[in-house]
């Protein structure tokens, strides 16, 4: 894939030196879409739910021998799928996927998908767009999308040794939920100005200002998440919704934070990598969690960020090698 | 403290034939009593908060030579401390400290006190029942009194290797934000008739209904707790509160178990002994916990439970000795 380019019909060629290769991360909450351009005019207009971030790589590593030019990063709420099908049709970008499973067919195209929406959506892709989904498997994508942002030479062995359930769809529910936030972005802003005090019960909070120094907690140490909401005076119209948010966010960090290290411990790791749409460059998410990891680590450890985190899947089914393919519907 | 009091005063002790001893745990959310009487008769009545459990000790462990007849757990909101108080001086249980620390003023009495309440509240058990507090570390009682009800011979050494903010406060906490309940209680019966798939992301609902075989997740695995509170169709006011509340417990209670169980692993430990107020001999979280723990260790790690586990602060200092107090003010 010298030009990110396979088996590709010629007269298609002009039309790929603008946007030369797509692949997309279905999730739960997001669509996530990477795509390559070769010329700075072809670049993604800043749309209300596109993002226009662009990576420049014009010399791929050793192992990803590519020239795509100019990377584009876009993302979609997963529920707005049609806004996403819609940006596809409108950038001619379904024209760009790799055709490597050109059959009888000419025009069957295919484009590079993980996430378990490339399952769920397959049909809907098919129908609308007249594109099938060539899957490639999730953790795979992750992996070769870290081994990408960090220019390692991975040898693409991984294992999956833990998750959870709390992370960024859970900042995002619950903060819908207890706020009328319109949108996470939203939700996120509001954080910076608000006061997890008001509504975290602090070590100080139990112990009457002070610390509990027998076990190294500072009275400002969060004993309890929202454990002052508990107090019969205030309804959640009564707490701000910067305070709730600060809280929630503090909350999700510390805990992402907390099993990040006892697991980065279980394979005696210092480093730990930190990715996804939760984190995605905001630097009270990133201080948190940093915080988050020192202090259960006791400054052992230390949290690590790359930039464009929330890709990591969809550049990975970008730069998927076939042996990745989990086969096309 | 053969019969569970020292340095008592002649004239009391008539009435300590009845209540003889008192401790208590004083926490952020909620303050436990446990004292012991020699006769049925003086049994607490059940009140509005106080709890009517009883825990017959005919004959103390080797540990612990104690006979104290009958333990009465009560416990109470910290919010309504001056209940607290209330009980405690209408119960005359504020005469039966233990009295070691009698000073020149021959009415000194001091309880046995732990949690930081007992450095926040010291002034005011002063003030309002002319009784000291004892300070007992609260790691220790903790220990002293998981080791009570287990009746294992421990060596009083142990080390706090973890903790979470994330517990029975943050439960009762964010449940009172998200729902109109009035008590803890009340929450915790209402997530028996909930339904979690209602709000929170699920394996399935990402992958069209499919398991993620590949790394051994059933299409049934919460991928995101209140992952689905994120559609813009559905505001708080449409879910019902009872399945608002069975995400909240299972997000929580999986939350502890992983990390739990994360901790255990550190140490090579299989078996693991959960305790507080979050759990209170509730079987559906004991349920959600084990099953955390069984899904997170694969099978290799069991979840245990004690009856008044709520209890252990105040159970500690109740059999404290010496050594673990921490002063009187």
């Amino acid at each position: 894939m010298d030009s990110g380019i396979r088996g590709q019909p010629e007269e298609r060629v002009s039309e790929v030196d603008q946007v030369s290769h797509l692949a997309v991360d279905i999730g739960g909450s997001l669509i996530k879409l990477v795509y390559s351009s070769s010329n700075e005019t072809s670049g993604v207009e800043k749309g209300e739910t596109a993002s226009d971030d662009i990576l420049e790589v014009s010399n791929g590593s050793d192992n990803y021998p590519i020239h795509y030019g100019r990377l584009h990063f876009a993302k979609f709420e997963t529920s707005k799928i049609n806004d996403c099908l819609e940006f596809i049709s409108s950038k001619q970008l379904c024209r760009s996927g790799s055709w490597h499973h050109v059959t009888s067919d000419n025009h069957r195209i295919a484009i590079k998908a993980t996430g378990g929406g490339a399952y769920k959506f397959a049909d809907l892709f098919k129908e609308k767009l007249g594109v099938s989904l060539d899957k490639v498997d999730e953790m795979d994508c992750l992996v070769a999308g870290a081994n990408f942002l960090l220019k390692v030479d991975g040898d693409g062995k991984f294992e999956r040794v833990s998750g959870t359930s709390v992370g960024g769809g859970t900042f995002w529910g619950l903060g819908r939920l207890l706020t009328k936030c319109k949108s996470f972005d939203e939700l996120l802003e509001l954080s910076y100005s608000g006061n997890n005090r008001v509504i975290d019960m602090l070590v100080g909070d139990i112990y009457g200002g002070t610390d509990y120094t027998k076990i190294g907690l500072s009275s400002t140490t969060i004993a309890s998440s929202f454990g002052k909401a508990i107090s019969e005076n205030k309804e959640l119209q009564d707490y701000r919704p910067e305070d709730v948010s600060r809280s929630l966010l503090r909350m999700i960090s510390n805990n992402i934070g907390q099993i990040a290290y006892l697991n980065a411990l279980r394979f005696g790791l210092k480093r730990i990598f930190f990715g996804g749409f939760f984190i995605r460059g905001h630097p009270y998410t990133m201080d948190t969690i940093s915080v988050a990891v020192q202090f259960w680590s006791k400054g052992e450890a230390e949290a690590m960020f790359l930039r464009h985190e929330g890709f990591l899947g969809a550049l990975g089914a970008f730069v998927s090698h076939e042996s990745h393919s989990l086969g096309t519907s």
